[in-house]
């Protein structure tokens, strides 16, 4: 049996007039679309039209739920209370999963963006109110994140279907974690050597640490980046690779129809 | 058999921490609630707690849909394009719907707002972008608007179910449209009045004319205000009266389980 | 020579259609006025009227500038850079600036709202881009703000006129800082009792603590609210009493033409 | 004595973390800096960034002023009220001159931008209230326009200084108006023909119209485009031609000291 692995990316992030990455070239690299719901980045024909060609490529469709924070583009750290974050995380989905049902297609998952992402990889209080809002709306949705959050953590707790992502750009502590961006080498650049990185994880279950040290890193899914031409080629090596070394590329939303 | 009437009035137009409107004073008044969908007006917290406020009283729920513009209410005509119309229309509705699903109770219908209401009276792009939206995220939904408007035409030649609505406090012009607002007259504000024209509208089918004649005015719904304790007055002095008259109040979207 | 005290609360809070607070009551009690900006609450149109106002009754124009969230009223800790901090108070003064010129008069003072206004109590890097913004805009301006808090230590550093202001509904601790609000006691509410806490403190300079000791607060403006019904009565009773016991009203920030 | 004609070009126009338009090149070629003020495009740090940038290469900084509408880009015609749109300008006008005159520059002259532009050809209403805005704010700043414009008209007519600007890549019908965008041959993209319009343009005052006849077209300033890369391409053939043609280029708002 082919190990299968899922590749995700941020698409549907123009705004308006303003246009952000290069879609078409990631929906032919991605197997799942993170796609942005209006509060953080997305307009409500951006997302029409995100979804439709997703739709058309078989990519699967995430709802990418943010801070409300257009300026920001959800980047900054919000003190939101519980309340807040459930109705906006909710109004997010629902809203996506609207627009995609009207498509004829439909919400798989769901990935917070940006520093909602990043805040509830440690607190409790807000990673609960993104869980309760997915239960609310629909607790046959995915959730995709980063291993040892407090986000899947609850989110598995709460019964739904936990989905551990990797990025390929990003170096490792020996520990499993991400090495903070501000640390020097935290980001990675040679598509080759990523490319191998992906590969090695995807097979082995390993990546070389900043250290030099082997760590385990478990994931579904690999996160790659389609914001400038070079994080583009990255994905296009990423993708590559992992298919010349036998990897079957899937969605893992669809796991249950493979 | 009792004749049946609806009373329609918008509420959750509260954003953040402005408040707007007596919700709780209105909510025993009216059997449908236009709730906006935080594009004119409303939040996702404001329209939770204003769904689940009208669940527990047993009031029906619309979708009070808007042009994307806060600072103004919706209440600026905008010319805006039917594909951005289309996304932004669905979004609204699949966002409510969302929210209204995920506390148990569902949405019934559809009310344009302020200013795109005012405009598919007559326009019949933005009309059929409307009904274009609601088609394509769930037909099942009525849709609640003027008699004689271009958005009722096409609702019901997009096979929707289409409610007829009267204005409480507005006079009508003897061809049975409102009389504008900029012509004297044109509001009433006597709720004894207001609320006896009601009755002979509902009980026989007219209304007086501005010039004292007898027009012929169809419908299945009363809008009234809850914006100004003015208007809530008139809005209880209309319940009482069409209650003391024998005729029954009842959402007319829940018309097939009477 | 008598003493000369400030009453300051903030005004020009209405959003669009959304009210907020009796202004018109308000302007009758207070001789400095925080003027919203358009960021936290306020619009263009509010601000204009509200400044008009403002100039009919002799009241000091401030600009109570805030964080860039509009649903959350500024009152959600925000995570900014400091360049957009920096940008984002220049802009909010300069346009309050404009306006006010455009109308004959002129801003005197820069008071911080909300949560803007709590982090810079202690945080020293959005507190000094809150000074750098408004040494860059217009060193003449003062500011308004917190005894001991960064955001005046830096201010004073710079140059700035700084003016330090009481809290009339707030208790003290023995060390002469806020209660926080999550503590018991933390909120007073009896207009009496606040009122002659109010003269105590202009004319001894010490109120009493929450443990009942005394505690020295140098104050040359005291901050009364407006969005209450009760906190309406609150000022009211705090303006009369001081008058009653000789103390002379007037704006800080016309100090020098005493 | 040498002729003098100004380029002026929209810049500015990134919001948040979404960039368009390739400022760096046009900063090279314009001599005028249509800024926008944040409404329908620009924020706080884009606009401070941009004037530093117009600064230093002595480029003439006019303030673009727009609908507020982000998500529409200023290009959805609005129906908002004369109180409304005086507000709005003044806080735009007020905003960048507060900006500019922290970075040590000013701001020489006001030009609006997409819709309000349009209407203001023709709308008298709409245009009374930006010249009513622009006087009470500074009325010492020129306007940039369109020849034979409403807005021009009642500039002039309210004792501002009126600047004609011509389209370098748009026809011209008989009667010297711009022919609509919906018609064909309206936008022309040979760098070659529109320098070489540009030329006779700026040395004899007229153009060839769209049916073959020459036109009349008094203009100060030449309006580029910078959005996309045959429009950067358009403007350079534009500069080119005229410098080589003998004509100097420099900014109207500085004619006083020429």
């Amino acid at each position: 049996m082919a190990t299968v692995i899922d590749i995700n990316s941020d698409l549907g992030e123009s705004f308006g007039s303003w246009s952000m990455g290069d879609d078409e070239a990631m929906l032919e690299i991605v197997t799942s679309s993170n796609i942005a719901c209006g509060f953080h980045a997305g307009d409500p024909l951006t997302m029409r039209k995100t979804i439709a060609a997703a739709k058309v490529r078989g990519v699967s469709i995430g709802a990418h739920v943010g801070y409300s924070d257009l300026v920001g583009y959800g980047r900054r750290d919000l003190d939101i209370a519980s309340a807040e974050l459930i109705a906006d995380v909710t109004y997010q989905i629902a809203a996506i999963q609207g627009l995609a049902n009207a498509l004829g297609t439909s919400v798989n998952y769901v990935k917070p963006h940006g520093a909602l992402y990043n805040r509830i990889v440690h607190d409790p209080v807000q990673a609960s109110a993104v869980v309760e809002a997915i239960c609310e709306v629909d607790d046959s949705l995915a959730v995709l994140g980063l291993p040892n959050s407090q986000f899947l953590y609850l989110a598995e707790k709460a019964g739904l279907r936990s989905v551990h992502e990797a990025y390929a750009d990003r170096a490792y502590t020996p520990e499993g974690t991400l090495v903070p961006r501000s640390k020097p080498g935290a980001v990675l650049h040679d598509p080759i050597v990523i490319a191998d990185r992906m590969v090695r994880l995807v097979s082995e279950g390993f990546v070389e640490a900043i250290d030099g040290s082997t760590v385990r890193v478990d994931a579904d899914s690999i996160c790659v980046h389609g914001d400038t031409a070079g994080s583009v080629q990255i994905a296009q090596a990423v993708r590559a690779r992992l298919t010349e070394s036998g990897i079957e590329l899937g969605p893992f939303a669809a796991g249950a129809i493979r």
